[in-house]
Parts: structure tokens; sequence; C-alpha cells
């Protein structure tokens, strides 16, 4: 199995088998080492503040965390040699996150959001990553920086 | 309308009114200047990776995120001199997030959770809070870092 | 005295008069609300670690604070009307950083090390920057993100 | 060699030899596991803006990241079976600041300041520091938060 099937069925996994992505309609768009991007749809139940009609923090920090997640993700693959089933879940198994800081820049508006992570510093056990989410009319919303357990 | 009074009605519209808070199950139970608490239980659809059975990031970092904007709620209406509708909703209109740093410390596993938050800057227009959450065996999961906008 | 000779003096004084920059050797190499910048030299004194020749990440949170310090100024003085002594002093005084967060992402070596800082969030009363130290082969160092109190 | 006089060379070595610390001062005054110290003295070398007499951010956020740093390098060594010179050295030489967040709650003013850390996160890669700075009335003027690769 070569690394861009490996990617294909991760990301089908991550899509269908991820009961909180699921809950919010997160999509893992692009799980690629180079850049990652999940997108999700305006719905009435991601709403913070209901007089406001503002996405809550919370979804665009978990929108973040998952992009980052994803990029490390496909980082790590990108690294094995043994490309078994076994080997990938041995080595995502690893996978967590460290910590999170989330940067809210403009009120969560719009019809479609798109959160994206591109990755900062690659190491053996440790990877950061940097995150942005834009909605649809290219609004940038937020920043995320991300630190991962990857070894 | 006396202060306390005004803190129970917001606890009561934040509880019932705000769709991703209810979307989570996230009850606030205690809204206080001094310290203010939010509790929720185990659900699957809040699960993460459903080979670990432990919360979703997001889960986390949202309940920590509402727990500081109680506080810093709590804390800008203990600074309010007019308690009437009117003058309370132009002040907390101005409360939003500006930055949320979660720190992961242990996996989210657990049936009852319970976040925390106190505030460690108060400033006429921005406040610090520290949240924490712990399980019902008290264990703790995380801690947060958030800065809010109140004024 | 027009905008962009205030910022000239301002330059000046913040390069001349400012101890702890001195002790540093930190020039201020351009001061403009779009994209400010700091340089300075490797020194034996600014080591964290003799054995391994690295700057000392105390340095490094140092200079992005400065330089990200330096942006928010900029942008302070871009917004203000009345540019008199008096009105600059009064604008300034309110300048300070609420959070700093510095992601290290090589060890601090070089010769000449360059921060950058850019506005990403703009507001009355908080500006948010994003800060980058490369050295001079272009190594990207650390990344940095601070909040400031600018009204 | 036992773990507390290694505890004890460490700390000598860690005060006379690296430069950046000298340079400001500072000096480890608890290096342990539980809980580390380092303390420094007003100078005016250390003022950021010389019309207000307080502490350059930059000050406050070495000190922090050196607590951090002193509490994680007692940890390790706590867990070491081996003390020969060479295994610690072997084992500090991974040690390094992978992020960090300083919140500043208060101006820098004081005669005498107190940093103290504690680790929130121990693991055999990376470790979690909280940090505090205080002055000698126990005004609280900073806190932090340090990521640390230890293994």
């Amino acid at each position: 199995m070569d690394n861009a099937l490996v990617l294909k069925q991760m990301q089908k996994f991550w899509n269908n088998d991820m009961p909180f992505n699921q809950l919010l309609g997160l999509h893992i768009t692009k799980f690629s080492p180079d850049k990652s991007e999940v997108r999700f749809s305006w719905q009435e139940q991601l709403v913070g503040n209901p007089m406001q009609k503002i996405l809550h923090g919370g979804v665009t920090a978990t929108a973040l965390d998952l992009v980052g997640g994803v990029v490390a993700a496909a980082n790590i693959i990108a690294q094995l040699e043994d490309l078994s089933p076994n080997s990938i879940e041995q080595s995502l198994r690893k996978l967590s996150t460290i910590d999170l800081r989330t940067d809210f820049l403009l009120p969560g508006r719009g019809e479609e959001f798109i959160a994206t992570a591109v990755i900062i510093r690659s190491g053996s056990k440790v990877a950061v990553a940097r995150m942005e989410l834009h909605n649809e009319k290219n609004d940038h919303i937020a920043f995320g920086t991300g630190t991962y357990m990857v070894g």
C-alpha cells in the first residue's frame, strides 16, 4: 500500500468514525503533509451567543485542533518506512495534542468555513503546526498554533 | 434587581439558550465573579478518537473557553452600577475571547467533567482567566488561559 | 509634524533610551504600521547554554516582544489625529503586552538575527501581532504571537 | 554521587557559566523537581520603558523560561538511574524549550523578583511547567506556561 492510499483511507476513517467531528459536521478535505484542510458549514447548533449569531469559540478551536492533528498525522505517515496497518496504527496511537493556542481575529460569521494547517516544526517526538480559519469570503477569522506529540 | 439575581438569570439564559453549549451538554453550575464552574457528562458523541475513547480536544477547549467567559461576565456585572437589562446587555455585548491557550495534561477519560475558572488579571478593557478541567476522580485533565475583551 | 517624522523620532528614542534593548544590542530597523523589524548581532553574552552556543530563549522572546510592540505602536500612531508630543505620549502610555507566546523552531545560531512583526488583529483597545525570528541565512528560528493593550 | 549532590553542582554551573543569566543577574536559589526558584534584583539596565521604570517584558519571559527549564532539568535528573557525569550530560543535552507563554498581570515594579516553577505534565519526552513571577511584596507580576523537550 503506498503513502497516498494510506492518507486516503485515513481521511475516510477520520471523516466517518470520529464522533465529535461528525457532530459538528467537520469534513477533512485535504489530508496531506504539506497542507491539510478541514471544511464545515454554518449550522444553528454551532452558535455561541444566539443574539449575535456567531460561531462558539469552541467550534473554532475544535476545527483548528483537528486540522493541526491531520497535518501532523500526515507527516508521521510520510516518515514511516513500514506502511502496514499495524505499523500505522502503532505510530498514530502516539499522536496527541500537547497544547493549543487560538487567536480570535473576527467574529465567526459566514456560510462555509475553511481551516488549514501547515507544519512549522517537525521532529521525531514533537511537531508544531500553524492553523488558520477563513470563511467563504476569505475573511480571516482565527489563527491557531498547536504542539503535538508525534512519537 | 440585585447582583445575585442578575447572575442567576444569566446562568439560566446561558444554560438554556446557547445552542453549542446545549449540543455538548455543558451546564453552568456556578456563575460567580470569584470562581465559576461548568459541568458536563461523558457522552459518546464527545469522543475524538473512537479507538481510545477519550474526549476530543475541542470539547476540552470549549468547556474551558465557556467557564472563562462566565467568570469574566460575572466580573463585568460585579462592576456595573446600573443593573437594568439594557445596561447589562450593553456591557455583555462587548465580551469576547481574544485568545485561548489549552494545555492538555491527561487523556480526557471519566464520567463527569468539572471546569473551573478564576480571574488573574482584571481590567476595564481586558481580563485574563485561568481555567482547569478535572474529572469526577479529580484527575487533572487540562489547564487553560483565556484573554477576554470586557469593555 | 507628520506621521513619518513621528515614527522616525520614536525609532531614535526607542533605540537610544531603552536600557534593556541597549543591553542586548537590539536595534529597531523598521518602525512601520505595515511591518516592523528589529535586528541584533550574535554576542557571547546572549548565550544560554555555553556548551551549545545558542541564544538564550529569553533573548528570542525579548526580540519578539519588542518588534511586536513596535508594530503595535506604529499602528497606534497611524490612527492618531493629533500628532502633538503630548497626544503621542498619552497614547503610547497605554501600550503594554498582555500576553506573549513564543514557539522555538530551531536552535538560535547565527551571526545576525532579524525579528519582524505584522498586525493580525487591530482594534481600538487590543491589537494582536505575529512575529518571526530568522538568522542571516534565513533559517526560521522562532515564531511569536503577542497580544497588546493599545487604548 | 547522589541526586542531591548532582542538583547542587548543576545549580552552581548554571549560576556561574550561563552568560545571559549572569548578564541579567538571575540566580537559581532552588533546583528541585518539586518546585524550583530563581531570584534577581532590580537594576536600571533591566528597564523597558525609562519613563515608567518597569521591567522589560523580555526580562520577565527570560526569568520564567529559566525557572521552568530548571524544574524540568531537576525532573530529568530525578528519573535518571545512572548519575555519572556522562549520563547527566547526555540527558540534559536534550532539554530545550518548545514553547513559552507569558501572561503579564501587573507592571514589573519592585526591588527583588522571585520566579517559581512547578511541573504540571511530566512525560518521558515532553514536560509542561507553570511559572509565576512575584516581587518582594508578593505582588503577582506574571504567569507563565512552558512546554519543554526532555527526552
